[in-house]
Formats: structure tokens, sequence, C-alpha cells
């Protein structure tokens, strides 16, 4: 499959009229379709009335429909788009060259905007439906800080108010992402927080708690749902994400094609799953159909791995109880990971897209322990250049393996990863790295059973 | 000259085979050459075996010839630079939206690498250099961190150690930017230290100094003298640099070249010089050979006004007073600008070339203060999404100023700027603008004065 013919480019850069006009709704393709979201308070599939108290009136819409193959990208979407899009997929000869592997690596890099990540993609979506329908402002949580920074960009460009909940460690180990946020104009709370019932009852709960994203979302909702004009928007696990998210999916496909390109597997990190999801959206969508077959490849840290350790049951999306159910992967929704600095993959969850595709078959799941995953960015970033983000370096980590394993049995694999972000960030991590002072941490059966136990309405996998 | 025929994509990206394969040597087309460099010693010019005691000998040959158009890049370096060239032409319809101008304008975007700044252009070229003369390492100053970086990276890419001597005011304010440093495997020292001769004696004369580049040069330079198989490596300033940064004007015309664009106005920072002389290289040498016009502006922070309100005068490039002396625009060598949060533009000196060219009348200088600055970073990132770096804000700020009078005057000018570098390791000065905190510092006609009048071999203006 090594594609000789022609010159590969260090970066391919599609020209703007490559974008995408449509998202890829990769539910359309999947006969096993993710289960409908239950009302917290009924265990009754919700209405569209129902969701509508929740999230802005056409994302609802995007949630329940599960047949829609191709969205419109609305054209206020696609003018900001362009200004950081279509975003490269670089070849790795450095990377190669350096590991002496046969294989081909390719990374699809979302880190090249000011939010630091692929969260954009979502984020000006979501914003400009709130917009559209006339709301004052949006509600979100945050963990690592980049779904907040890139709700803020994207809230300052269509003129909106933005809440951001922001996980208490993150918070307070990243004052610089805070401030990011406080630049483009959003207001930023540590969850759990005083401001909310919730919050108030989870610190009661457990007093002293780092929070997780399960808490925050928890908090954004309640404050969306109390106040006047704000719906609640989310950064990830939810299908609507992973819709827009498919661009990354549909980029990638676009210029490996151009130049006869085609992978053999396809690896991401996954945390709620909206990289993940969207960057193998198109390519599932050719497995599913029996038009090509991919390998595809979840890696997950070792301290909060949903698909590889969890159940797959009806569960709450957040802490407080307050979300509709979903139907995924979860560790329980009363689990708080361990304070990994992989900040973005602190979720009890999964996509129930992806959740349902790992239950049937089509995707598999690996672990990481966070000092190898520093341990493979830090080599990257020597190598390649860019200083990779702690959860896009989950990716890097498999990536370098599949690549090392091909060293050994000669197989000239294509790889295709997603490098979902930039660490810039998380510089207090890399220091506890460089300083030999991090710690891995890998739950107990006892500890994930424990959590799972309690949840509402589990089915036995 | 506004151009209608073609549609204008938001961002132009060369193709990887249109990355230049020489640099441009705008010496070559100065009738007044810039004034040879003179040994601090014996006041007579430096020969290149003196230089080559300092700096590695095919950069010494660089500096010291001035006649040769174009100089080839080595294969080693365009291979380095097709990781992250050529870097966007971007077009900022926002902005021009947003501020109702009549005028375009576009930005050369050079913070889309880890370094995060332009610098990485001359950097990856002097390390090359210096692993091709067969060093162990090299040494270095840092402002605001951004060419510290881009050296690290470069010396990693190569397998050279590397020394950096960093302002200690920047050391303090940027613990994040270090530990991207020390990520790529480089020491980092606060400056001034006790680790040299001159640091001692500046921290004698001067207790409690928060140092400047000036400062930092002087301790890099002694310790690549005293280190075996060690040189010093300069990140602006000297026209070796220039020359490495001619890249980003040769890329900027060609792109524009491509549309069918002429700008009217170029705007780019000048702290030592290195972005704006890059950045006009091609366009001034049309100028000098009477083949186009274009008017050009250097701005520089009030606080630091080397072309504004200095002297143009042989002075030492450092304020330890080792480093040859360099007739220049200069606010005499003794000079230690305000803790200002625009590190990067706090040098005392100024790009001998762009010295010359600002005596000769071909180029304008304005100054801007701080909380302009931040004023205009702040607008520019909510419009454009890009967070800016606080020294290429200066130049984001004349270019508005310019936009601005368009609205007033009706004309269509074509504004191009040099987008310098992203700001996100400068978190706590905006954070200080945030709160309202910042303040602005001019230094009185006294204080210039004093620290010129010092000066070792001062020519009248």
């Amino acid at each position: 499959m090594k594609a000789t013919d022609k010159k590969i480019p260090y970066k391919i850069y599609l020209d703007e009229n490559e974008l995408p006009r449509a998202w890829y709704d990769l539910r359309a393709d999947m006969k096993n379709k993710p289960a409908p979201l239950l009302n917290p308070a009924t265990h009754k599939p919700v209405t569209p009335e129902e969701l509508e108290h929740v999230f802005c009136r056409d994302l609802a819409m995007q949630e329940l429909c599960d047949t829609q193959r191709y969205v419109p990208i609305p054209e206020e979407i696609l003018n900001f788009y362009k200004m950081y899009r279509p975003s490269p997929l670089v070849r790795a000869y450095c990377l190669e060259e350096k590991l002496g592997t046969p294989a081909e690596i390719y990374y699809k890099f979302e880190g090249n905007n000011t939010s630091g990540s692929h969260k954009l993609n979502s984020a000006i979506a979501q914003a400009y439906y709130a917009k559209k329908q006339g709301l004052k402002g949006v509600t979100t949580e945050t963990g690592a800080g980049q779904w907040g920074t890139a709700l803020s960009m994207a809230c300052a460009y269509f003129g909106l108010d933005c809440q951001v909940y922001m996980v208490k460690v993150s918070y307070e180990q990243k004052p610089h992402r805070r401030e990011v946020m406080r630049t483009y104009g959003a207001t930023v709370t540590p969850s759990p927080s005083e401001t909310t019932e919730v919050g108030r009852k989870i610190l009661k709960e457990f007093p002293g708690t780092t929070g997780s994203l399960g808490c925050a979302i928890s908090e954004a909702v309640e404050a969306a749902e109390t106040t006047e004009g704000y719906r609640y928007v989310l950064g990830s696990v939810l299908c609507q994400v992973s819709l827009h998210q498919s661009i990354i999916g549909l980029e990638t496909k676009t210029a490996l094609e151009k130049y006869g390109v085609k992978p053999d597997v396809i690896i991401g990190c996954a945390g709620g799953g909206s990289n993940l999801s969207g960057l193998i959206a198109p390519f599932m969508g050719e497995k599913l159909r029996g038009e090509a077959d991919y390998k595809f490849i979840a890696v997950e840290p070792a301290s909060c791995p949903s698909l590889s350790r969890g159940k797959f049951a009806y569960d709450f999306c957040d802490t407080g109880k307050v979300c509709p159910l979903a139907r995924m992967y979860t560790l329980g929704s009363g689990f708080i990971p361990a304070p990994n600095h992989a900040g973005g993959l602190r979720y009890h969850g999964m996509s129930p897209i992806l959740s349902q595709l790992y239950h049937d078959g089509y995707l598999e799941a690996v672990t990481a322990v966070q000092t190898d995953v520093f341990g493979a960015a830090e080599y990257f970033a020597r190598v390649e250049g860019i200083l990779p983000a702690p959860e896009s370096s989950h990716a890097i980590k498999a990536a370098i393996d599949q690549a090392l394993e091909c060293k050994k049995t000669g197989e000239k694999k294509v790889i295709v990863f997603g490098l979902t972000g930039t660490g810039y960030f998380d510089m207090t991590a890399y220091r506890k790295y460089n300083d030999g002072a991090m710690s891995d941490y890998i739950p107990t059966d006892e500890e994930i059973g424990k959590s799972t136990s309690s949840m509402p309405c589990v089915e036995e996998d």
C-alpha cells in the first residue's frame, strides 16, 4: 500500500475550496445505532421538547436525528472554518526515520489554532446555532481547558456570553488557560463550585474533591436551565459533536486520496470520543458499508479506561445526574478519576457512537500510563518539532508502538493518527515529567466496580 | 490596487515546492551598506578570524559578506523548513469587516510552530552550521523566550547542546516557556547570573536588575568563548539573521504575486529587527533598485524606541561590551529598558541594515505604548481568532491605525503586516491587561541621553 508514485509533501494542505461542505453522520451507516437518550426522571426516551430545555433547538435535532448521512455546514460556520481549516495532514518523515520503521506515519494536526485543539470545530457550530436561536449566551464545562477556550473564541466571534465551569484541578494547574478564556470575554468558575445547587451538593459529599468533567457538566447544565436565554453546550460525548468533528476525518480522507494513500491503521486518543469519532467517521462508514477495511484503535489513559474496563450500559453523562442517560461504556457517573494531567480524557463515559462500534467489534481499545505517554510526547516533540498535548500523546504512543511492531515484522503499514492539539498550556505536567515527579495511577477493579454498581439502570454487557 | 479579479482565500498557503531555495541578502542592493563591525578592543573592522572565535565559521562569513544577492539554503535546512513552512499569508477579512475599512489587510503568520514565532527560521540555520562545523553546542540569550525555544528545538533536531541565558524578568514571568526549552533538552539560566564574570560584574553594578537582552548576550558570549567546542549564536540584530529571515518576505511576495496583489504599506514590529528586516527584504530590494515603491513602517515599543529616539552611532551590541561594535540606532548599550512585557523588543539597539535604511529615509518608525498594544491584541484575537504575541501586537496596532486612516480617507490601500508569533506564553501580561493593572512607561530624554552619552565612540547623527 506504500504510495511511491507521487512525492508526498511533509504537510498536505487542502485548498479552501476542498473544505467539506457537509458534515457526515456516521449513525446513518450504523446498523446498530446508538440507543436513544433517556429522560433522567422518567427513564423514557427524551423528546425533542425535553432536549430543547437543555440544548439549542437545532442541536437537539441533530442529536436526535440519526438517519441523515450528510448535514450541510451553514455558510457562517464555513467562513469561520476558513480562518483555520483545512488543517494539515502531516507526513512524519522525521519520526519514521528516527524509529527506523518501514511504516508510513501520517498525522492530522488540529492544533494550529488558538484554542489549541480540534474542539473549535464543534464550538463554532454550537455557538452559531445558539446565536441563530437568538440566545443570550451558553454555559459549558471544560477539563483541560481546550473546549472552554474553543467555546470562548466561538462566542467572542458571534457576540455571545460564555460561562465556563472548569474542573478544579485544571483551573488550579492552568491559570494561563483560564486567562485565555478571559481574554476572549468568558467567565470561568472552578468546579465543583458554590454557585450551583448540584455543586454545593457534590462539595458536601466529597469535600476537597479536585472535580471531574462529570461534576462540571452538572453545574453547567443547572446554570443554563436557571438562567433566562441560556442553553448548555457540550464539547464531547454527544452525537452532535461527533457530527461536527467528522470534518477531521473528511479532510483526512480527501488529503490521503489526493496522494493515493490508503491507511491500514487509524489511531486516536479517546476521552469523551469527540476527536476519535470525527477522525474515523468516513473510514468507519466505508467499513460499515463493506467497501473497505481498516483497523481502528482508541487509546485511553490507564487511569480512566472507559472502553477497556467499563460497562456497556445506560448511565448518566454527569455526576449530578441532571443530564439525560446515554447507553455507553462507562466507569460509572460517580467515578472521579485520579488527578491525571491529561485533563481532557478524565471522563467516566464514552461517546455512544464509539461505544456501540466498540461493542460491535469495529473498534479496538488500548490503554497507556501517563509516564509512557509523556515519554512519547517528548520524543515526538524533539523529532517532529510539535509539542503535543498530553491527550494527543496517547495516540502518539500507540502510533509509535504500531510503527515499532512494523519494524519487527517488516510490514510497510500506513498508520494515521490524530494529533488533536498542542501542549503549550500543559507545561506544569511536562515539568513534573521532566523532574521525574510524575506517577502513574491505575484504578483497581474494586474502585471501578464500586462506581458502576451504583449506576441507575445497568444492562449487563 | 485592490485585487478583485481573483477570489483571495482566507489563508494563502504556498506549496512546498514554492518554498524559496535561496535566502536574499538585502545588503547586495544597498548603495549605503551597513558599516563594518568593529573589534571592541581595537575599534578596527573585525576580521573573519576574530569573528570565528565567537560565531560559527559559515555564519561569520555570512555576516561579513554583503555582496551576494542570493545565498542557497542547504538541503538539511530546507527539510526542516518543510515541517512548518511555507507559513500562511492570511487575508484578514474579519478584521476588515469589523473595522469597516475599505483597505485590504493581510498578515504573514509565523506563529504556527512550537517556538511560536519566526525565530525558528534562523535558529535552524544557525544550528545547522554549528553542526556542520562539528561543534558540541551553542550558547545564546533569550528575552521573551521565543528565540531560546526556537534554538532549543533546532539543537534537539541536530543533536547539539544548547545553553540559554534568559533575561531574568522573562525567566520569572514565564516559567512555562522555560519548561518548553527544557523539554527540548536545553539548559536555561536567568541573566544576569553568577555563572559568568560579566554577569557577576553587572549584578554588582546594578543589584536587583531584572536584566536585559544586552546583559544576556554578554553572558552567552563569555560562556561560548570559555567552553571548548561551543560558539555563540544570536537571534536578531545581525545581518546573518536578517538573511535567514528573508524567507518571510520571499514567501510573502510569492503569495501576493500569485493573487496579483501589490502592497502599499508593509508593517512590522521592531526590537532587534530580525522579523522586520526579513519581511521587507525583497520589497525593499525593489524599492532600492527603483523597480517599485512601498511604504515601510517599523513599530517600536514606546519604552524602548531605538529608531525613533536613539542615536545613529557605533555602539556595543551587549551591555558587557564583549561583542563587536555595530553602527546602528541605539539607546546606548547601558540602557536597561523598563520591565516591559513585550520582552522580545527590550533591546537597546537595532539591526544595522534597518538602521542604515532608516537613516537613508527608506523606512519610517512609529512607537506604541503597551496598553494600546494589548488593546489591539485583544481586539484582534476576538476578531481574527489568533491570540498574538505582545511583540507582534505592535504591528497589529499600527496596521489597525492605517486601516482606520483609510476609512477616513476612503483609500483602498493594501496593508501587509508581520504577525510574528503567538502569545500563549504571555498570559501573565494579558492578565495584567485584563485586570487593568498594566501601566505604560516612556523613558525621559534625560534617561536616554545619559545612556547614549556614555557610548564608546558616538558619531553624531
